[in-house]
Order: structure tokens, then C-alpha cells, then sequence
């Protein structure tokens, strides 16, 4: 079994466990979980959530069958066993700065200090394998010294961004038990690419993997922008549009989260191409009868041979949650693959597929299919 | 140097022509051209037309200027050095069934026995390295076996497309001169997936790629499936439109032609998923208005995560024959690399990527971002 | 109440009979209805449908209740009260060709004569104010005369469409009972278009509207004509697929049916631009998967002021048959006032708006638009 | 003869100027001019640009011919007659806010007052018929009363636009000249919308066109929204993104100036629809290469009958700058057209098509194509 914590119980945490139940139940193929027909040691019925955390005074306390019912609406049948999976309380700092939402955090009432004792305390109990990072995309910078990041974190900080403290409890809770533990940052946060976080998990014999997870139109961009690489057209500009109606695109509209999101989609550009092709791509608006299904918008122009330019125009609605979800319980497998297999600190192999700004800090981003291959040779596995 | 002879003197012949003489005056750069940033044993400026063939009485006789001059228009600056390049009677057999040319062929007058001769003799005084067949898609199938074929070509028959005539030409050619040659086949006729083909080149220590030149949305379509299959996504259905206003175009309103590039541009589906998805695959229509410059559009729905249902649209306008111009730039290199190494028959790795049916015959249709590592890999070259 | 048969007993019928059910339940409303929010003699819940014809032998005797099960799973709650409306035999005729269903027809026991008095009996008995012809597209052509018609009808000739059979029998219930009624042709056959079916009609103070009723991509396509038009801009091509999976793209696979709907389809181009922009409009291809929800890709290029030249690319997925079926409720409610207001013959104001290929047979083309205004002129609306 | 004044000397103001001579010349027909193919008292040729104005140190002083040589390039051919065409200093005011340009006003020197005096004076001389305002989208708002804006501008009151300014210009002169003059506002500034600018203009026999030009994705949206409402639709959502690389996208990057746009482009959702769909429909970005060609992308869910759910998306690369110089071409014969009729104050019929925000301030926005009906109407013209 993979025993999963989700920081952040919103759209994504609910896709998660509910399609974790209906695969086990039979009632849905496990589509949408890149490794699902490969031979792993772990199988995606073995993965499990034990707890969720949240900020939001309205889910605090509730469960996470309580969550799915307002995701999914009345009239989808969300699986019973949701009741058994307790949202907790979990840690503030600036991640609720514009959102909408009463909320709260365990380091306003006992410090920033305790509070990430009293977290890998809890997780002592729950005894969690991997630890998911989704909540909402905050603004934040890596310390790179560990020091650093200790100063902050035992002092308090202002600096200190809520999935650095989540990262730090981690890195406790595995030195308590004397065990390995995996953090997964599936938001763009520096976590794997900040360097005092990759040196906290070696430490603890645990490891990161991140930043931000490949969904949507970016990982397509990647592999779009491969093949324009591999003719050797030359790019003359790229813009990609993206709108949703998701409470991660209404954080979005706050201009330091957008900068958090430009910054990991934008560094494919030339680390795939080899320059800098004039592009725009960030998340653009929100728009709440989108819901969750966002709408992208994709234009490029390019050079083809004797100086011919084509175009290519890219439209598609995308379920933005299910597909992170489904890439996490495949994240929680390797994380637990990870640390059986004795790797510290992160995992270039699994970032490159799965994260839009694979650490450590100076990997390059090269394109998805590219990246698969890397990892099928990781993992021993042929196509 | 690398020599080239090109069959059928159109569109492509004239962008390739046209695109090597300004690429070599500075006039333009390789886009377009696969491998132009790597470091190969023969240049980009290396390769030569020295002669083409065509099988309509308005070309044969001209030179390749004057044909340039047609297809660009009036006001495009046709470099000189193309009035040095002859337009040669070809062999017309049934490739000219339903085309509204007059056309005539070698074989008309001599016998299919001795125009593949004349053929043959013609090339020991143009001493090309390389062959490239880009005829109009022709109504053809394999031969499977040697005699088979050598009776066809020898008995005059009409089972034996033009294609697999001027492939016999080369056949005598290699063997006359005691030197390897390569036929590249840019189109559908299944020349290097026909056995008897490839064993025949291989007495000859000789080299066929083929079939059918990787260029337009297909390409496009086998990375965008591998890019799904890798997330194991389900592809509930792919449409695929295009339309188009060149004689290539005009000619696929033959069904049987038709059915030729239907063929070669399905078989990716079932290869790269793993299953047989429901698709709409085919040439769609001819426009005139719309010249060289193809219409695309394409739709896929595929089931993401927990049973979700994603839609992907895709609009292109590609200029058709610059596409494949740049791509046989490189294949005439390759040819002359693979003879250079002894390589006998056909080469999957230099087919996978740049064809779609790679041959030999029972060969699977690969991903071309797969296919690029592994022709990258043959080449002993890093990205 | 507008009392109406149907003859066709497929996916519109059953969207016809189950949306008006939910609209009378308050479950839905009137959405697609076009003038559901002004105010006319009879409102949308007037409407009722009393019978309706097939030829498939799978349906003949069950009611539209189990076809409307068929057609929207099983899942789906189709009202109990389709229970009451039965499904009968209808005319045959040539209207099978091509079609994969085990099919009869009355005339093939007792002769066309008498199957078309049988009908005009049996509505004498239905009573209905409104005859709707939804069957799948046939061949067929116009009889422009009058005695042509009548004696193909008596004798039985092969060369009746089931439509023309249908509507003759229309016209011979309103002799019958002295009152007028009013025929819908929502196919491509020419009825309103036929002069002969128009004259018929006159002398049974009947009224017919036709031919084929506007929806999908072509009436869009007809206001973006007149958008370009009144901005004299050139258009230089028009491009138009559309693929879809229910019967009638199936029956459109068939080349004859096709080109009664090319035909349909492409005279807006001239109608509306004034002058006969090189187009490509057509059905384009069945693929089962996008079921009743047909795929649109358009693109259209024009040259703009000063010679500069745009490009427009439109893709869509269209319920294909609830758009008909809106239509359909105010073409029966137009047909009713129509009668009450003593019209004969037929009605360009109520054509021009509905109709691909409005009637009668000399009449314009116009944007869906400005015929908006015209049918709010006759009718006496402001919006 | 038409006489033009254009205040603004850039993109459109060189395309105007330049397609005007070629028209002339018969080197290109009048396409994107929406009137050319009637019969009006002006024909297109007889519209002259007989002065520009501009801020931008490097243009003023300048003639045309040099400004539309950096806008097409070194290779276009500029007609010879734009070299008698001289660029004159403009009011600056607020206008340069954000531009990263170099720039200077008549009032900096001589204030406000005697600025537009001066302007008066210029234009006695320039014997304008009418002068168009196509200045970069300022911030603005409306003043509503005539002493308010007198005042203003006799104060020099730092609440005034350069557009403002400008028609206040255009009023002294027409009262120093004792004739009428049209003023044509095809930015965003509450002109036409202004009711004290509509006073001050019917004060002086002067009429006031306006507001925002309708070019774009906005006006084609206008029709798409009808085309549904006349469906009786339930339009959820609207998504219209566009991007541009010309100075006026690179101004709408600021802030005050987008929210001015906004506000001209929503207005049309609810008037055309009866209800506020939810929608985002706003300047997006700015990307330098692609110019003057912007891109557009757009999306639409609605409901139709039965509750089915369709979806359109729309993408397009328009030549942002000839769409507007077309319009102006008619709008100037428009201008002249008015005033020899005794027009005074705004005149709806022509805004309604032409503009974004139609004026005067009260009027609701209708479709193009219903405004066409209207503007053909109130000149006397059947299509």
C-alpha cells in the first residue's frame, strides 16, 4: 500500500481519492494514469488517502466526502469511503494573500515552529509514504541555503511560503520515524528546485519531486515545440491562451501567483528549441462557468523550408483537476518506488515527465516524449 | 557531393531545387531541413539535382527553370543555376490515370524492358548518388516476390506500377556502375515495404527508404497519439481533414489514389495506441484557390482521469511541398551515409522518422519524437 | 393545439416529442425554439405530435417511446407519454437505397395509388394541422408539373420520391377534408422548390414550407457571408467539413444523397456574396463515435482593404438533431398561422429564415439575418 | 472631394493614405470599404488625406510617405503623392501615458486654450470636410455638459483627452468657417457618447461620429450573437482573447487604456442578447511579431432545444490597421454625406455599423448586420 496526505482538499485532492475508489471498484479504468499498463511494484488500487489538510475554515473538520459532494454536485455519486478521510488543518502563511475564503492556519494560534512539530507529529500517526503538495499557487522563492530556510522557518518568517513549511514538516516527520518520506510539489513553489529543500530530503534519507505538475497545454507545447525542433522550422512566435473557472484560475487573477505560473511555463521555450522564440504564455482569465474544464487557446507560426511559413492554431477543453490527479497516483507510486530504490534528494527521471520546471534547480526541460523515455529506462520498462 | 535524380518534376522538385540554390547563396537559412544543425558527413550545400524526369509533354525538354518559374510565379527570383537542369521523358505506365495532362512515357515507344534500360544507361553518364521518386500518388501494390517483379518489369506487364519501374532502373543502375545507390520513395507505392524491392537493392548493395514522405498532419497526429498514449489516455475518436490545392490534391480525387494515402496514414493509429481507435484519416478535397498551402483540421476526444472527457481541435495552414523539399535534403545525405557504411536493403531507423509506412514490410509505425532518437542514435549524434 | 404527424421516426422525432414533453413538464426551456420568447397564436405547449411513419421494419408498431430509449440510452428519462404515439408504416419507395435497415413500405403491398389514399385515411382520422418530412436525404428531383406528378403517382413510376409521395398524400387529406393542411420538407428534396407540389398545394388552400431545414454549420455559414459582404471584403474560398454518426451522416456516405445536400448547402455561397466564391461544402464523412454531435471545421480567407489578406478558422460540435427539432416546433406553429391567415401554396418569409434552400424555386438566398427581419415583418414583431 | 484631417499618424493613417492612391492608380480594387459597390454622391476616389497629426517627435515634421515606409517596410512601394502629406504637431495632453515614445504637444507651450485655437486656425486653411480621430486609446471619460468641457478647456484643465481636445478643435473651426465639419471618433473616447460634444456639434451644424471603430473579432462577434439569439440560444459563456504587436495592443498593455476597450467591446453581450452572458472580452496581450496581423481566438457554450449543450470556437488572424481604413473611407464619405443633408448632433444609423459603442449615449448596440439594414435604409439603397 502507498499511503498518501494531500496538502490543499479542493477540485484535484476530490478527483484523486474519488477516481482512486471507482478504479478499485471497477467502475472506471484507471485512463488518465501514465504508467497504469506497465508492471510497477505498486499498483494504482494500492494507493490510498489518508488525510487531507486545508486552510478554509468551511472544510476544516468536515471530510473529504463533505468536499466531493460541492465539487462534483448533488447528483454524482461520490463513494462512501470519502466519509473515513478527515480534512485537517494545515499551515497559512500568505497562501490565502487575494483568495476569497475565510481561512485560518495552526502557526497563527502556536507559531510557525510548532506548528510544523504538530504536523509531522500527526503524520507520525498517519504514517504517510507520500506527502502531496496542491494547494493553491501561491508566491514564493527558494532560499537555496538550508540554514536559511531553518532560520525562517524556527524564527517564523515572513519569507516563508506555506509548501516550504509543509516541505520542512516532512523532512521532520522522516527524521522522527527514521524513515524516508516522498514530497511531491505538483505546484510552481521551488521545492525540487530549491536547493536547501533538495539537501534537507538527502539528509532524511527522503525525496522531492517537482515543481509544478505537467497538465494542460503546457507538457502538449513541449512536445509541439519538439517536433517543430526535430525539422528544424524555425519558431517565430508562440502564444498560448488559458481560462478556467476553478478556483485555481480565480488565484491565477492575483498578478504574483500569475508571475509563479508564467515562470514554470515559459522556461520550455528555449530549453527545448535552443533560443528564445517570442512567446506569450500564461494563464489569462477566469471565468466561472468554465468550471474546472478550462479553455485553451494556441497560436505558432514558423519557418519551414526555403523561407515558407505555416501556422498551426491549437483550441482544447481540458478537465484541468483529473489530470493532475491522475499523474499524482502515479507520482505516489514512484515516490514509494523512489525511496525503495535508496534515491536522496530528487529525481531528474521522474520531474522531466511529470513537472513543468523539472528540479534540481539547473536541470533543462526537454519535451515530454523525450522525457517518458528517460523515465521508462529508469524504471526498467520497455514500451 | 551528394547527386541527386529527381522523378517527377512539380512542386516539390522545384522547392528543393529552388531552396538548395538560395540556401547555398546565403539567401536563406536550412529551416526546414531535419538534421541541418548537426554535424554530418555530407553538407546541407552539398546535395545537387543534376537531372529530373516527368511524364507531361508540356515539361519534358524544359529545364527546371522553366517549371520553377510556373509554380513560384512571375515575380519570384528563380536562380539561374536551375537552366542547367534538364527535364527528362520518365516512364508513365498507369501514373497518369485520371491526371489531366497529356502525358507520355519511354515505355510507350520501346517497351517497358528497355525504357528501364535507357533509364538505367542514362544515370551511369548522370552518376547520381541518390534516386528520389516523387511522382503523383499512383494506384499501386507490392510484389512481394523477386521474380515476381523481374517478369512484371521484363513482360511488359501492367500490373507494375511506374514507381516500382524506375526503383528496377536503379536496380540496373547500381548494378551497371558496380556502386551502391539509394532510392528514396516519398510516396505511397510500397517500394521499400515491398520485399521483393528491398531484396533486390540488397543484391545491388544498394539502399531504399521509403514510403511515403512524413510531412503534413501526420506526422503531427503520431506525436500528438504518442503524447496521449504516454498519459494513457483514451482516444475515443480522431477526425482528420485536409484539403488542398496542388496536383497532388487533384490527383487524390481518384478514389484508387485515394485509398493509396489512406493507408499509409491510418496505420498509425492502431501502432502508436495500441488500439484500433475510430478514425477519419483521409485526403479530404481540392480547392484550387488554395495552392500549395494545405487546410487541416483535426479533432480528437480522448477520457482523461476518473472517466473525464477532453476535446482537442487543431487548425493548420502547411505549406505543403517546402515540407517535404526540406525533408529530402536530408534523405539524399542519408542516403549517401548509409552507402557510405555498407548499409544494404533498407534502413528502419532513417524510415521510422522521416516516412509514414516505414518499411520493411512488417516494421511498426513508431512516434517521430521516438523515431528521432533513434535515428539520432544510428548517427551517433547528441541533442 | 397544432396537431402534428412526422414522418421519419429517428433521432429529430424523438428530440421533437421528449423536449416538448420536458418543456410542458417545466423541466427544460424552450432554448432553440427561435421565436419562443415572442408572442404568436399558439404557444410552444400547444404543440403536439400525434403519429409518426418509418419504413424500418425494427420500428414499424412500437411507439416513440422505445424508439426515443434507442436513440438516448437507456439511462435517459424519456417521458412516459411518448408511450402513446405509434410508430407506422410509411412509404418505401427508393428512400432505402443504401441504407443498412431491413425496410418496407405500404406501396410495395397495394401500389402507390392506394398507399398514399391509405394515408391521406388514416390522417383524416389523426387530424393533424401539420405533416413534418424528417426522413433520411434521398434522390430525388423536381417535377415542376403538375399532371407529371399526379400520374407518376397513379402509376406508380420509380421515379416519386417518398417525399413527393408523402406530400401528395398531404394534399390529398386537405381535399378530403375540405380544410387546408401544412407540409414541413426539412430535407433536401425538392417540394417547395417544386413548382408542381407548390401548384398542388394552392388548389388545396395548403400550405408547404421547405426545402431543408437550416441548422448546423450552413446557416452560420450564410450570416458570416453576409458579415464579409457588407464589409466588401473577397472572399477567395470557402472550406467546409462536417462529419458526424448518426444515420443521416451514414445515409450521406451514399454519393447520390450527398449531392442532393451539396446542393443544398453551396447555393448561399453566390445567393449572398454575388458571386460564386470557389467553395468546398459538403458532408464530409460518418465516423459512429461523434454520434448525433457532428464536427464542424471551416476556414474561409478574403482580402481586406488595401489588398491585405485575413484568415478565419471555425470549429464546432453541434447536436445535430435538437437543432432541427427547435426549428421544427415553430415551423409547426408558422404552419398553423400560415393556414389561419389563408396563405397558399408556400411562404419565402418563413423559407428564407428556416430553409437551406428556401422556396419557391426562382427565390433568392438570403442571410439568416435578414430574413430574420422579414419573418418579424410578416408576422407583426418588433424585437 | 472628400477632405480628411486624421489626427493620429500611424498604422491605419498609412494604410488609409496609401490604399486611397493605389485605389486611385487601379492597382488594387476598394475591398474592406463596406459602401464601394453602391451608388453614393462621393465616390471612394474622391477621398483625400490632406493632413495628419501626431506626438511622436520622431514623425512630426515628417511627411506621410516616410511614416509609411517604417510601417510596410523598405520593399513596399509607397505611393509618391503621401510625400505632399505633412505630419503636424498634435495636443499630447494624457495621451502618451505609457508610451514609450518621445513626445511633445502644442499646449505644452502655448496652453490648452490656444492649442485648439490654433488647430481652428490650421484647419481653416486645410479646408477639412472631416477630421478623424485615430489617436492611441486614452483614458477618458465623458463630461455631459457643454459649460463642464468649455470650461475644461478654456482652463486647461488636466481632465480633458487629447480627443476632447481635438473635436473641440473641430467645433471653433467649423464656427470660424460658418460651415459644418464631421468628426469621426474611432477610438474608445466617449465622444459620440458625450452628450456635450453632441451639443457642441449640432451648436455648429456639425455632426460627430462615433464610438470606437468595429473592427476586429468585436463586430463579427455582434453577428454571432445574433445569429444565436435568433435562435432563442442560451448563450453560458463567451471567451474572446486577442492578441496584436502594433503600437495600439502594446498601449492597451496599460491598464486604463485595456479598461477602456473592455468597456466598448462588452457592451454588445447583453444588448444583443436581452441578458449579461458571463464573458471575457478584452484586449489580452501584446507579442511583437505578429504585428499588425492580429490573432484572435474566441469560444462560445450555449444551450439548444431539448437542453443539449453545442460549442463553436473561432480563431483568426486579421490585419488589424486595413480593417479600419476601409471603414474610415466610408465613414469620411459618410461625414460629408450627413452634413449636405443637414445632419447635426450624431446620426445612430451610421454608428450603429460602424462603431463599437454607437452614439448617443442612450443607444443600444445592435447587430451588424441589423445596423446594415438600417444604414441602407436611411441612404436611400437596396442590396
Amino acid at each position: 500500500m502507498v499511503r498518501v496526505v494531500v496538502l490543499g482538499t479542493g477540485y484535484v485532492a476530490s478527483h484523486l481519492a474519488v477516481g482512486l475508489e471507482r478504479i478499485r471498484k471497477g467502475l472506471v479504468k484507471p485512463y488518465g494514469v501514465p504508467l497504469a499498463k506497465y508492471d510497477l511494484p505498486y499498483r494504482v488500487e494500492d494507493v490510498r488517502v489518508v488525510a487531507t489538510y486545508d486552510i478554509d475554515v468551511a472544510k476544516i473538520g468536515k471530510t473529504l466526502y463533505d468536499v466531493a459532494r460541492e465539487v462534483f454536485g448533488k447528483e454524482y455519486p461520490v463513494p462512501e469511503e470519502l466519509k473515513g478521510i478527515k480534512v485537517r488543518e494545515g499551515i497559512k502563511l500568505n497562501s490565502d494573500k487575494g483568495l476569497n475564503i475565510k481561512a485560518r492556519g495552526l502557526e497563527e494560534e502556536i507559531g510557525l515552529r510548532e506548528a510544523v512539530e504538530r504536523l509531522a507529529d500527526e503524520w507520525v500517526e498517519l504514517r504517510p509514504d507520500v506527502v502531496i503538495n496542491i494547494i493553491s499557487t501561491e508566491e514564493a522563492k527558494a532560499f537555496n541555503d538550508v540554514e536559511a530556510l531553518r532560520k525562517a522557518i524556527e524564527g517564523g518568517s515572513e519569507g516563508v511560503s506555506a509548501s516550504h513549511a509543509y516541505a520542512y514538516a516532512a523532512y521532520l516527520y522522516a527524521k522522527k520515524v527514521g524513515r524516508g518520506v516522498a514530497f511531491v510539489n505538483a505546484i510552481p513553489t521551488p521545492i525540487a528546485n530549491d536547493p536547501a529543500v533538495v539537501k534537507l530530503f538527502e539528509d532524511a534519507n527522503s525525496v522531492v519531486f517537482g515543481d509544478d505538475g505537467a497538465t494542460g497545454a503546457t507538457p502538449l507545447t513541449a512536445d509541439l515545440l519538439e517536433h517543430l525542433a526535430e525539422r528544424n522550422r524555425l519558431v517565430e512566435f508562440i502564444v498560448q491562451f488559458n481560462i478556467g473557472g476553478n478556483t485555481d484560475f480565480l488565484a491565477l487573477t492575483v498578478p504574483e501567483r500569475n508571475k509563479m505560473k508564467e515562470f514554470t511555463k515559459s522556461s520550455i521555450v528555449k530549453d527545448i528549441l535552443g533560443y528564445d522564440a517570442p512567446h506569450y504564455i500564461k494563464p489569462t482569465g477566469y471565468l466561472e462557468p468554465l468550471g474546472d474544464k478550462k479553455f485553451v487557446a494556441m497560436h505558432i507560426e514558423y519557418l519551414s523550408f526555403n523561407g515558407f511559413r505555416d501556422s498551426i492554431f491549437i483550441n482544447a477543453r481540458i478537465n484541468d483537476s483529473p489530470a493532475l490527479a491522475g499523474m499524482l497516483v502515479d507520482l505516489a507510486r514512484l515516490g514509494k518506488i523512489a525511496l525503495d530504490r535508496g534515491v536522496k534528494g530528487t529525481l531528474y527521471e521522474v520531474n522531466a515527465f511529470f513537472m513543468k520546471k523539472p528540479g534540481p534547480a539547473d536541470a533543462r526541460n526537454i519535451s515530454k516524449i523525450v522525457a517518458f523515455a528517460g523515465l521508462m529506462k529508469w524504471l526498467g520498462l520497455r514500451r
